[in-house]
């Protein structure tokens, strides 16, 4: 299997950690996003909506979207596990990892802040922007997991909500948000910060890390 | 259980549909978007992140999200089924909904439009905004399914993308995309309509429409 991917695009390092979780090992394949290069008709062939991650099987058949390929990983590789068995629990974890995946990451992707600067606002603004998208999820996740036993998101594994959480907090320290009203979250990062799964997955460990 | 919604909020929708197709009911409890009664302290108490849909059972635990409801909704009430068995399949499906849900719906909703509208951009722009949004997402959904069998998004079957599609649609119409050229979601669209399931969760419909 190939990973289509980028060091620093948080999706990718998402679908990262979950690999190393699961204990597989694929093919990364860079495409630098700052350069264009996921619009290349030669990538929009493998993902339509250039982006990144995409995840290639040996038959060239194309699975996009980090969550999407996260949940095919669990079915079809379950141990370890990355959510928890009883369904409502497993709802209360990918509802905190979709506050991040879906409400704040997309609000502050590379394509959106370019377009706000095709608009015409100055970078303070941008950059601003940025950071209020990562405030207004983070601060959600804290309280979606104040009454959660640690150290991790949820419990005493690492899962899907912490494999999204380390990298929006990456993104958020980028951005320059002020971490400190959410002792909760740095103490899960903490905790999957000082497993192997998560240090190799992390941007400044990947062939194309700048 | 309750239903946290509003009759436009196209997440509210999508569990709606859900919700119908599974043979559900449930009371709904609506939350006026555009009065910010979703900022309520009351209603932050159950949903910090200050969006709809939430679910909330007999016990007052809830669940926010509306991907992550309607996995649980798949999980504890199978029949019929809102994603393939197989699965690839199965993320295949998921990764058109994402693509919506993820990427298209939350870079246009009304939180976002109304910081954008505080950033300073005149109204046209707002609304361009939305529309480049709903053009960019279901112009890599078209493409997502072009090889797949209709007349629904995949097969013969409503599922989790034709519940995601149909409100993504009306939000395109809204805000002005000139839907000629998704041919193939307009096929998708018009079979799910004449579905009761769909027609009974359309924003119109509802006890709070205006």
């Amino acid at each position: 299997m190939k990973l289509h991917g980028y060091f620093r695009s948080s999706a990718s390092y998402r679908v990262r950690i979950a690999l190393n979780l699961k204990g597989l090992s694929v093919e990364h394949l860079p495409h630098h996003l700052r350069r264009g290069e996921q619009r290349d008709p030669s990538y929009l062939a493998i993902n339509p909506q250039g982006l990144v991650p995409a995840l290639q099987d040996d038959a060239g058949a194309v699975l996009t979207q980090s969550l999407a390929i996260i949940e095919w990983l669990e079915e079809t590789h379950p141990e370890p596990p990355l959510l928890p068995i009883e369904p409502w629990r497993r709802a209360k974890v990918r509802a905190f990892a979709m506050v991040l995946a879906c409400d704040t990451h997309p609000v502050q992707n590379l394509k959106v802040l370019a377009r706000l600067r095709q608009l015409g606002l100055p970078d303070d603004q941008v950059t601003g922007w940025a950071a209020w998208a990562n405030q207004e999820g983070l601060s959600a996740c804290e309280v979606l997991i104040a009454g959660e036993a640690g150290p991790f998101c949820f419990g005493d594994t690492a899962g899907l909500a912490d494999l999204c959480l380390v990298p929006q907090l990456a993104n958020a320290r980028r951005f320059g948000v002020d971490l400190t009203a959410f002792p909760r979250l740095l103490e899960a990062e903490m905790a999957a910060k000082h497993l192997k799964a998560f240090a190799d997955a992390a941007p400044e460990r990947q062939s194309d890390a700048e």
